[in-house]
């Protein structure tokens, strides 16, 4: 018996040892089974795009990632803000590797039609730059200020600049050596005023940027403008000045677009504010 | 001692339940206290755009999602055929919500701007839509032609317009019912060739496209232009004729931009082929 007694308690421990076991393989792998049959029941019963889901199957990652693109796009209507339920989303995007990738990507794309597009001898061919969110990066503004949620407080953001604190952003930097080194003139035209000359050039060599062949802020007589029609008025004067604008880069669309535009423009990625 | 047997057993069992429970509760946790660490750790360390993460931190899911973007924004230059080692993502991206949720958008944004539109007595409000990609949906053959990775098979995909069975785009169907309703005239543009014209009226109709102002295919004389020149010519020939052109939808830059260009054009999302 007692040896039965004690088979019995080490047959029940075992039992115990193999619950153990059970409970564990089981839940390390239902999580896994769970994603792998996810995975198989989405591969065999997506949808075609004439198959719709509703609205609501829509998640707010994914509405948000279509409001983004919508934005890249220059799908949107002229928008004030970030709409509120894409605060977060615009906040892991800018802050994440995606927009640094984004940033990345339309760099080396500037970059090769910088390389294939051959510099003639007479000095005349222009890279245009805008500034803000081109070569210098606001996001430390922006992340005190909800990422594009506030609505533009020109006082707080002038504050700001009046720093001269603004970091690069090395694609840019690197884009911009580059075409100075292929013997493009490089042109910086960008919104801030003229009363920024001073505080602007000083940030701009801060982080790198050196020896561009103008830089044009906008003047008393430029204020009441849209950025599309100054920026255009201004390319028109370039090409006036015998200037071919090979390239231009901005992060909106207000940079690139109106006349006078150039052969090949770059949009950077920028879903936290739209000027028109 | 019996009893003592009896209670050592029990305590045995007892610990083993023990063990079961402890190892249950670290097992279900683990992953969630690792993922908040993980979170933290990114919310605490996640750098600024200014320090950047070398070019092999870019997964390649990020880099595809950065040349899709690219792609969107008229960024990259005239490209032939999806990079390799983005097929699978643009699959997942054609096949899943978000490309459906993309078109949501534009299809909503166009509509907006159609409401706002004052549209005139005289009958000279026209929209203008673009046909594949825009109105029908070619993704059946597509997926049958690996999503954008082939290069472009005139033969084979001719076969598959002379089917008829192209799907409609929902959202660009209730668009369109949407602005004829609103009293515009819809004037449908389309690199297909005229000897499609059967065929494409069959498939339009099929799917519930009626009623349209014009259909315009291409003519043996507009085969050697490219998409934009004969887009734009069709454009300023309808400005000739005293129409306005309020919106355009189209799935190529090369639907929308040239000369004659719409008040707003809306581009739909496309990362599986490219037409200049």
């Amino acid at each position: 018996m007692r040896s039965q007694r004690h088979g019995g308690c080490f047959v029940l421990f075992l039992l115990s040892l193999l619950v153990v076991v059970v409970v564990v393989v089981v839940a390390v792998n239902v999580p896994a089974a769970a994603a792998a049959a996810d995975e198989e029941a989405y591969l065999l019963q997506r949808p075609l795009v004439i198959e719709l889901p509703t609205a609501e199957e829509v998640p707010a990652e994914v509405w948000c990632a279509s409001w983004r693109l919508a934005a890249e796009a220059d799908n949107l209507a002229p928008w004030k803000a970030v709409p509120e339920e894409c605060v977060g989303y615009v906040r892991e995007y800018v802050t994440g590797v995606a927009y640094r990738s984004d940033l990345e990507v339309v760099a080396r794309e500037a970059s090769a039609h910088a390389r294939a597009a051959r510099v003639g001898d007479d000095g005349r061919d222009v890279w245009v730059f805008d500034v803000d969110e081109t070569l210098l990066s606001n996001l430390p503004y922006y992340a005190e200020h909800g990422y594009g949620l506030e609505l533009f407080d020109h006082r707080e953001f002038d504050k700001w600049v009046e720093k001269g604190d603004a970091p690069a952003i090395p694609f840019s930097l690197k884009l911009y050596k580059e075409v100075r080194e292929l013997g493009f003139k490089t042109f910086l035209l960008t919104g801030r005023s003229e009363g920024h000359r001073g505080i602007t050039v000083e940030n701009l060599k801060k982080q790198g940027f050196h020896d561009w062949d103008k830089l044009i802020l906008r003047a008393a007589a430029d204020r009441e403008k849209t950025t599309t029609a100054y920026k255009s008025e201004k390319r028109k004067g370039m090409e006036a000045q015998g200037y071919r604008i090979v390239g231009n880069s901005g992060d909106q669309w207000s940079d690139l677009l109106g006349f006078s535009t150039s052969a090949r423009s770059f949009k950077l990625p920028n879903p936290m504010y739209y000027i028109p």
